[in-house]
């Protein structure tokens, strides 16, 4: 016997998905094309939309097809089960808001991120103070709305949307670990380096448009669909678009050619999980990326475990000088290496090496802690920033451009999104350690450059289930074991200290 | 007292507006920017925004407050009049249809679309031939059901969703009056000019980023504002975003800069019909631009009244001279101007010339009508469009690629739209007319390329009006007489017979 109502679903959030697409296209063109007058607009188009899925997912239909598809799950196969679960999931985080607090933030958010625009270009935290505070505002009233309605506090409730299971307390532990271990790490290695010569820095400036083709080949050399996507320049590079239409994105630093290109490997390693991720399940919410910790995951395992090694570093150089036109002696495989591997503190999270990333995260995770629990309010955000920065790495930034004005999350509403980037760090290490123990054959492919060994296991182990298992279970699947520091710990100390 | 249910609608409608505008941003995007890979996951987004529009217009609530608004329309002014008819003919012509055909036709027409594509790039009309016959089946049920529900035939049914209030019956009678005067007129014009020598051909290979910067100083010039709108390019150029948003496309043929240039000219005249619309009614259904006829007559009095004018050309000369960075006899401002006035029939109805474009559109207003009546099969069409070619304008195109595929509209299930280009050029010609006899400023002003008494006539006459008259009151407003082809025809006769 069929489950009609499930059959049902199916159809109805199909089409959620696809107005969820639509509203994702909006967002890409609206950091990559859309003139500044275009604003406006654009909010009062990405609010309908959000609020039309709104008012589809909370609707007493599909209350009642949910109940009634709940009743036989006999007939459901394991995916459509978790498919079901997943459906469910969905309709409790919407159901515990209403329709205009969603339209509200979808507004607010429009609006706070042009205004973020402007004051980070104009290094000026004033030109954005009232947004982010209506929008946190918000953000709060949302936040006590679903941890009422999941049974969970406030900033779990927020965390829980991007990365579903997850509980602050359960971060807490993983941190504390790396907190425990990193700041003595970190001084060691900044210690033994102090007796070495440092690098040769890049003296070449490289246009945009060498750095964009060397882009385009590496993505393409990686596995990327250019039939199915493409590469732009963005203020803040992320991945867009959907599985059959991929919109990464990356920013140019012609002073610094080596950034842009990690930050088009970190994006491409996004994009191959949102490839890889089943035809079958496509427009389903078991069929989309598990979640953020583990898109994450394969962003850094691209960026940090592959693009940052020694050997896939070697293999790509002749590549890298052909492609950007550029030789001479700082443009070595051994220098381009000691260049990718530098550590030390900075500003800007999404240029921090590895070592000190995990601290920007934590300062962030305990920022945004305190905003949404009301111990923290925007006007003292810029301080209290630069306060942890000097406690957790010791140096203050010159202007807020550079302090809390350089990340968009914030400013687009994202409250309980950061540490995803640190779980995604740790889960990067596990799974390379776990791939590399079915044999030579990975390794092997990175030191010539070729990943498809390595894209075949992760397809294997991480792309195909989708969000078929919960994330511990997905770890574990993949692993052997649930997430823990250890091997993060492992990678950092094999690579950085000798 | 207010009319509350009238107010009810004015937020609806402001939704529907919104998401019909994340849709043609959706179809900027799908012309621009979109790999091909995306199409089918483009269609779906599409299809869904529709159907969800569809439902929301069809919806038994909105029905329930046009009758209660419709009650008490006292307590409205001229323009909320204007705007609750304008709410009522967008119901009536969405009730006619359900949401099954909606989805369907959606979904056809972007399929159709994308084969189009594919078939004219490759001159094979067999790669479009089965998604246009479905689309087409889908097209006719909809003018069926449309006239039906209207009290229209099938064709005037479709043609009115463009043209409100148009009519076949009527259109033939002033295209019938065009085709008594058209081809002794062209044989004319063509016989005289055999005695003068030809104008000299531009041989310079212009690269398409001198024609790109060009654009943007003509569009500059005419009051294009970049803040909001962008210039791209496209197969097939056309106007589309939201008026703070415009988004204009061209094409650029290197080896013939004098067609991008009017192309542009020709797309700026629509995104400044957009821009002139009132702010305060925008969203609103009496907001958006009268017609497709009236769009046209603002891009053609830009392109063909304005821009093909021996005193704006000879102004224009030195700005397109340095932007395009050439010189030399051929682009001396009267060879420039006897360039843009040649008379030639030719295959492609964009390049042609104002006096053999409308048999163009009287071709394609033949053929869209047999087909919708049923009586041209959609295998026939290459065929009765060689045979039309060959008798309107003499000359039958070398393959499918510079005929019945060369135009997007019906591969984008747009029939009933073709008429509206030559009651565009007639009504061009009619209101140039009208804004002459108010003084000598607006030929002052173009003959030193300022458009600006030309724009502020345009504004305060067809612009601020919007949708808020009938068109032939419009017209009449604007002119002081209904439309008719004699401005049209002394026009001709003015610039192509000494």
């Amino acid at each position: 016997m069929t489950n009609v109502s499930y059959a049902a679903l199916e159809k109805r959030f199909a089409r959620l998905s696809a107005l969820d697409d639509a509203r994702g296209m909006l967002g890409w063109d609206q950091a990559t094309m859309m003139p500044s007058g275009g604003a406006t607009a654009r909010s009062e188009q990405i609010a309908a939309i959000a609020a039309v899925c709104h008012g589809i997912l909370t609707s007493s239909e599909l209350e009642d097809c949910l109940a009634a598809a709940e009743v036989d799950t006999e007939s459901l196969n394991p995916w459509q089960r978790a498919n079901l679960d997943a459906m469910r999931r969905q309709w409790r985080h919407a159901t515990a808001i209403d329709e205009d607090l969603v339209s509200a933030l979808s507004r607010a958010a429009s609006a706070c991120e042009y205004a973020w625009r402007q004051a980070r270009r104009a290094a000026d935290f004033a030109l954005v103070k009232d947004q982010l505070d209506t929008l946190l505002g918000l953000v709060r009233q949302k936040a006590d709305s679903k941890g009422a309605a999941l049974g969970l506090s406030p900033y779990d409730a927020l965390l829980d949307s991007y990365e579903p299971g997850g509980r602050a307390t359960d971060i807490e532990v993983v941190f504390a670990d790396l907190a425990t271990f990193l700041p003595s790490f970190m001084s060691a290695v900044i210690e033994q380096r102090k007796s070495r010569p440092a690098p040769l820095a890049i003296g070449d400036m490289v246009p945009a448009a060498r750095q964009q083709a060397l882009g385009e080949r590496i993505m393409a050399q990686l596995g990327f669909n250019f039939h199915h996507g493409r590469l732009d320049v963005s203020e803040h590079p992320f991945s867009g678009g959907v599985p059959t239409d991929q919109r990464i994105t990356t920013r140019y630093d012609e002073s610094d050619p080596l950034t842009g290109f990690m930050a088009v490997l970190h994006e491409t390693g996004h994009s191959l999980y949102e490839a890889g991720l089943p035809a079958e399940w496509r427009g389903q919410p078991v069929g989309v990326a598990r979640s953020m910790s583990i898109h994450e995951s394969q962003s850094l395992l691209m960026e940090m475990q592959v693009g940052c090694s020694r050997s896939f570093l070697t293999a790509c150089t002749p590549m890298i000088a052909e492609s950007l036109g550029v030789g001479g002696p700082a443009w070595k495989p051994e220098n381009l290496y000691h260049l990718a591997t530098r550590v030390a503190p900075g500003f800007i999270r999404v240029d921090a090496d590895e070592v000190t990333y995990p601290a920007h995260v934590m300062l962030r995770f305990d920022l945004e802690r305190a905003m949404i629990a009301g111990n923290l309010r925007v006007a003292d955000l810029p301080g209290a920033w630069n306060e942890g920065m000097k406690r957790l790495l010791g140096i203050v930034p010159p202007s807020d451009q550079d302090g809390c004005l350089q990340d968009i999350h914030w400013y687009d509403g994202a409250f309980g999104y950061f540490p995803t980037y640190t779980l995604g760090a740790m889960t990067a290490a596990q799974l390379m350690a776990a791939a590399r123990k079915t044999g030579p054959a990975i390794d092997l492919g990175i030191s010539k450059g070729d990943l498809t060994p390595l894209l075949a296991w992760l397809q294997k182990n991480i792309h195909a289930r989708a969000s078929s298992l919960p994330i511990p279970d997905l770890v574990t699947a993949a692993t052997g074991e649930p997430l823990h520091a250890k091997y993060f710990k492992d990678h950092l100390s094999a690579r950085y200290l000798d």
